[in-house]
């Protein structure tokens, strides 16, 4: 369970035991407020965006309300104390209805150690990685709830001696990413700025797009990963509000070439968060965000510059978090090198991918001036035959 | 205006002059029968699905309720005649809620091709081609209604001297494709086999997903197609039971290297239809179905192999159909050859890509056995700058 400070104020939706209707929550400490029953009982103006438990009418609301929200929740927290009980005593359920899902390819490291495995003969970075934020679309469908449990999928595979066969992948990972939740929409034919990012979109929240590598590495060439990634994609309970991040803003690297016009972040969006990978207790990473080469903000104006519309829901990833040093690759394709060189667990076994049973978790945090840092949450799944 | 017979009995979602809400119709001869007012002044046990004005609970209710839908239409249809109104005097907007767009690529000679042209220096086909029908999701949010124009989109592209710049697309593409419209949901985890198509499936509809040519060369590799896709894809206001094409069903082509056991398709799903290319009233094209190498019993069996879900709403589209001959092929792209090769219209211009005011109609029929051709729909799209 995670302990969120009282300045952090990340969003779920919950269900209490013997009930079946959700509500909205608001993490404080290790409880959760719950916001519906509060937000009602006070009579407060947005009161109606939480009764149906879902975060969707808050997303769609838009940056005003937003900020009213948090405001009357910071205000308000003292008060709440009849509206406060323990998180882990509830089920924490997926907290919006994800509309459309990407996936970027945003960490130069990760790019460029993926090139090297799935293309040893070719430039690591394709030709466009330093011009634009590659990005695909992803199953909206199979986005689900951390603590979902992930059955292990099968696919199609192309072995070494080039048999080609259907059945369990064994090559299953994790990806350790950051999710971006849109809120506010945007009309068809209209491109989002830069500068909009904090316009449209409402928070953070942590995102393990599961892989199948086998299956992947067969099928993505040449329109893209699409079996190999589509069986499921968890997300944490909580949703951290852009507000809190204030804090965690810094300068992302330097980009090199200077990107085109549409692509410039003059306020730029760089993070100082931290992605920890744990499988089965063990600590296998700790993924830098701040070196992530592309900001969600240009992510984001890469996303629309063509007028595609944003809908409130939609998701879009920052791919794989990963650093320049081993401890800090968000996958473990590249933190076993494709299963050359596997890792240790601290149970003494090792890993080259997931074994059916392992547990992973993915937790996020936040660096802020000054050197504090703020928990964001996790992602939890468990592998099932 | 598509003139329907009357064993077709397509659905649509339609708005009467004056109206706001909008009302399920189907499709008979030229007229919308108003199906909201039909079922609910019969009290048909049914007519509560029609009460919301679009399909989608009826694609929700699955296989028993759309056979009982479609036995109540078909038998009363004389009964109806205070119902019906001509199709030419209504709205018809976007007849479900799109879940998940899925674009597949099943011609092999439309495959053929895009790899001449896209990789002229590698074989046409991909290893995998011929061995998995290959796939890619598309952005659900921007699937819009037949009519809705279509707004050149900008996009960064790299020149033939390797300049990298942001502008208007000066290759807007069409693709002709057959859309296949899923009902009945999956559960997480569990295949869908070839056998159970039709009790997933609810029918087809004609779509148009227009491409950005120069955009998508660029930013395809590796991850596939993004920018150059997502900014619209159209779909026909009419959606025709898969019931209606029982007549239509021929053998596929051969498959060499025989499919693996998961896409084999013992009932094949091999149809017999046809799609008219019209721009500006020239006939460019009439791409042949039936010759697509993979069935979409096999394209849904695939898309569920790894135990995606399925939710009501999905969509799943064929990919651009192209016959053998140069008359038969479903994008400009492979008609002027990548401009190469422009081809003429009746008003004395020729065209690579579409220019702006460009009208673009994509019109299906299916030919039943006996030879008799029943229209299917038509989708169109104005290009503006």
């Amino acid at each position: 369970m995670t302990d969120f400070g009282r300045a952090t104020l990340p969003y779920c939706s919950f269900v209490r035991p013997g009930e079946e209707r959700a509500r909205v929550g608001v993490g404080v400490g290790t409880d959760v407020l719950d916001l519906t029953a509060a937000s009602a009982a006070r009579g407060h103006v947005h009161a109606g965006l939480f009764a149906a438990g879902s975060l969707d009418p808050l997303l769609a609301a838009g940056p005003l309300a937003w900020h009213e929200v948090r405001t009357f929740v910071a205000a308000s927290l003292d008060a709440f104390a009849e509206h406060l009980s323990p998180a882990a005593g509830v089920e924490l359920v997926l907290p919006f209805t994800v509309a459309d899902y990407v996936d970027f390819y945003a960490s130069e490291h990760h790019a460029t150690n993926v090139g090297r495995l799935f293309r040893p003969d070719g430039a690591a970075l394709t030709p466009n990685w330093k011009h634009l934020p590659i990005g695909y679309h992803g199953r909206a469908g199979t986005v689900v709830a951390s603590g979902t449990p992930v059955r292990r999928p099968s696919g199609q595979t192309r072995g070494h001696d080039g048999t080609i066969a259907f059945g369990p992948t064994a090559k299953l990972d994790i990806e350790a990413e950051i999710g971006f939740v849109v809120g506010a929409g945007s009309t068809l034919g209209e491109p989002v700025p830069t500068s909009s990012f904090d316009d449209h979109v409402f928070g953070i929240c942590v995102v393990n797009d599961w892989s199948a590598r086998d299956v992947q590495a067969w099928e993505y060439v040449p329109l893209g990963p699409f079996l190999g990634k589509s069986f499921a994609t968890s997300v944490s309970p909580w949703v951290v509000p852009l507000a809190a991040l204030a804090g965690a803003r810094v300068d992302p690297p330097r980009q090199d070439p200077e990107p085109l016009a549409y692509l410039q972040d003059e306020d730029a969006w760089g993070l100082d968060l931290e992605l920890e990978v744990i499988v089965n207790g063990t600590v296998l990473s700790r993924a830098p965000y701040a070196q992530m080469y592309w900001t969600p903000a240009q992510m984001l104006a890469h996303l629309t510059a063509n007028g595609a519309a944003l809908r409130p829901g939609d998701l879009f990833a920052s791919g794989t978090v990963s650093g320049p040093e081993q401890g800090q690759r968000g996958s473990l394709l590249e933190l076993s090198w494709n299963g050359s060189h596997p890792v240790l667990l601290d149970d003494g076994s090792s890993r080259s991918f997931l074994l059916d049973g392992d547990r992973v978790t993915i937790a996020a945090s936040a660096r802020l001036a000054g050197g504090r840092r703020i928990a964001l949450g996790q992602v939890d799944g468990q592998v099932v035959a």
